[in-house]
């Protein structure tokens, strides 16, 4: 009986060790059993072969890129992006295109002027400045005021409203280059940008020159979003590239500047009718389930929008394309949007979410790419734990491309709405990082800065995994 | 008895499902219980701290491509690189630093023409064309002939003497787009440049225009290294850029071409004393042991040589300069070796190989940086698995860098003689493979292509390599 029990006991021990084994070992081995890893393989491998050996996408962007050039939300050059994202839908073979109606704000860039006078007269003109995106201007009337530079908002703070108040405030926060992810640093740095001109306000500031958010050590100035607090005064606010802010630095710590002068005339007009361009292509079996993929058609008002984002927009129609052109049928609906005013509002966004709610529709997942045309290598998940293996189980069909991480936490500012109305599980596609933040904003977002190659596995990896979605769900 | 014997089996069965268990599971957790993840993790973060705050290897590699350039072996660019290596690795703080003399050939691109002559009379040059490294020229004499496309070796093989004899063949093997690595295409590709003008002299050919192995759609020829095979006449041969193999197909196949032109006083000089350039950092307890990194400093004579391979040889040195600015001092010898003569004789690599086996020294592991100075990925390893296990260990210290790739076969010309003659283990670093061949030998590789943050991470990468290395051998 005693020794029943024992081999019953060791039976039950050996039983769960061998459970837990399995469950331990091959969880992943499980989870794929369902895949046909094969075909999957094998249709991935179709559309890769047709997008690189085509690059279409990347013919899309020079169109994008070299006949509209930047498009800031509400310019006619967006509306001229509407329509082209509308025929490139089309092209590429999209079962429907249609526009979303939104209003959007639009922000218009006029004269730009940041001087210094050095006390003995000489007077240093930086003509790379660049006013923030949503900043006030000055009606084209020069503001001089006595300059002190700040390292970070603690320093404002100590320094405090006797020190600040009737000056122009230097936030000279430096980009940190020993973090290894620019993506990782930008989320530090871009606070000034954002709320820097309300915290120098707060204590009296009349402006606000902000070295830019940036990891290029060049003369490109970074524009962007920044965010008035209503609490205080609205001040005008200009950022400056990594070369002008050193020189800045340098003279704001010999002390030997005068004064500094701001004069710009850039304003809101009112606001815009705009859309959001979506393509769609109709699941099979599945077809009231919708994966989202999109990128932002809008762009700061310099440079083309090349990496931010036309590489998104193109990538994303160039999936679509993918799946027409090889003879793909999802078994869940595919949509394709083109979001209008990520860069200065989200209003395509939000409206997207509000109409998905409105409707009730199922949204399985929501793909974004708008994060550079760079070599992809992985994607950013914002979902369960049970999703996030999901997707990591299918690891093995992404590995030819490059593509291997799955690991980071993230998703994309227009799905996001999505995940807030309805629960969506989100993704981003993660490039290399390392390019993105020379660019981002400047002058220099450029068609040519762009690598054909690089763009188009962007897509591939995109297609990957929107099949995958399509065929297995989340 | 019975039972005892069933309890004994059953345990016998659960001991070894338990070791199974601990061996499949913990492998890796066991093979780095020896490894202090902690310290070494940190070690590596105060290396890549240094460097990416400093960027010293790309300040080095301004200095290398914008005062000296490209530097062929045995030119006195060849020369004055030799200097500039000395004089780098004493600054890197190298304990050692002296020259390894090498007899190097010299070959001497001269005035180099490509024309041809249309039926209608009209003459067309192509003014990007670029003879193929180690070819003969014409004593600058015209040699005209009817021109003749093929594709590959088997349309020469068939067409045969009767159709080639006398005629300039013209190699037009294009780039296959759809491989997803450019390396693994060049591969291929590469034949045409090495073996393609024999191939074409075997069946009587007088000259050979090769369309260029790169992935690049551009007006950039790509030179590089060819071989004659003794047995038959040796013709010139000269590449042209993807355009104009365009160009020249399209009037091939319209048979539009009366004759072809080829005009070349490229030659051999005389061999040329040259060195590879040595720095050292003595090991501490197991100073015998020896870990050899390096690139070649040598290059092509066009552009800069800044991919190819400036970027190896700053990154190897910018090891050295990091194991010593953090006070890091490796248990092993570090020995990094600038070669000579990587692109057109491998005598560098050859002699390095020699000297070591004739001093019997002890080489555990060489690791070259030879596939440009982009975003590092990985290491290819050539090693034994056992080996190749320990290293795969190791990946967790790596993963912070986006290094993450340790499945490839593969090590580095330069290395090769090492592990020929001492069974060296070899790796080669790994970095994004989209960009390299689009620049590789070509008038366009130079400092502005190579990006500063990029080239910084792959001497992280392998910093980090170096260390672990040496702190645990292979």
């Amino acid at each position: 009986m005693k020794n029943k029990f024992k081999i019953y006991t060791i039976l039950q021990l050996m039983k769960k060790l061998i459970v837990f084994t399995l469950i331990c070992f091959n969880l992943s081995a499980v989870a794929q059993s369902k895949l046909d890893f094969e075909k999957d393989s094998l249709v991935i491998r179709n559309m890769s072969d047709y997008i690189l050996d085509n690059h279409v996408g990347y013919e899309d962007l020079r169109v994008l890129c070299k006949t509209i050039g930047h498009r800031i939300s509400g310019s006619p050059a967006a509306a001229k992006a509407v329509i082209w994202g509308k025929n490139a839908l089309k092209e590429a073979g999209c079962d429907f295109v249609y526009f979303q109606p939104v209003m959007v704000p639009h922000w218009i860039r006029g004269q730009e002027q940041f001087n210094i006078t050095l006390k003995n007269g000489k007077q240093i003109i930086f003509d790379q400045a660049l006013g923030l995106g949503n900043a006030v201007g000055t009606d084209g009337k020069n503001l001089s005021a006595p300059i002190i530079e700040v390292t970070d908002v603690k320093e404002l703070e100590t320094l405090g409203e006797e020190n600040i108040r009737g000056k122009i405030v230097f936030f000279n926060h430096a980009w940190n280059q020993k973090i290894v992810s620019p993506f990782d640093e930008y989320g530090g740095c871009v606070f000034y940008r954002w709320a820097g001109p309300s915290e120098a306000a707060k204590f009296g500031a009349v402006a606000c020159i902000i070295r830019s958010a940036g990891s290029g050590k060049d003369n490109f100035a970074h524009t962007g979003s920044m965010r008035y607090d209503e609490k205080y005064n609205k001040i005008p606010a200009i950022a400056i590239s990594y070369l002008e802010a050193e020189k800045l630095q340098k003279l704001c710590r010999e002390r030997s500047i005068q004064s500094a002068s701001v004069n710009s005339t850039s304003h809101f007009g009112p606001e815009v009718l705009s859309y959001n361009v979506i393509g769609e292509i109709k699941g099979s079996d599945i077809a009231d389930e919708i994966i989202t993929i999109g990128g932002h058609l809008d762009s700061w008002d310099v440079g083309e929008g090349a990496h931010d984002d036309g590489a998104g927009c193109v990538q994303s129609i160039e999936v679509m394309r993918a799946l027409k052109r090889t003879g793909v049928t999802p078994r869940r609906t595919i949509r394709c949007v083109l979001f209008m005013n990520e860069e200065n509002g989200l209003r395509g966004g939000n409206e997207y979410a509000r109409i998905a709610a409105e409707k009730k529709e199922k949204h399985i997942c929501a793909i974004e790419t708008d994060a550079g045309g760079n070599s992809p290598r992985g994607f950013e998940l914002k979902m369960s734990p049970a999703q996030r293996a999901k997707v990591k189980s299918w690891n093995k069909v992404f590995w030819p491309y490059g593509v291997y991480n799955f690991e980071e936490e993230g998703g994309g500012a227009d799905i996001s709405p999505l995940q807030k109305n309805l629960g969506t599980p989100l993704m981003g596609l993660m490039p290399d990082p390392q390019r993105y933040f020379d660019l981002h904003h400047t002058h220099n977002d450029v068609f040519e800065q762009v690598h054909r190659r690089e763009l188009s596995l962007g897509a591939v990896a995109m297609s990957a995994m929107v099949y995958m979605l399509s065929e297995y769900g989340l």
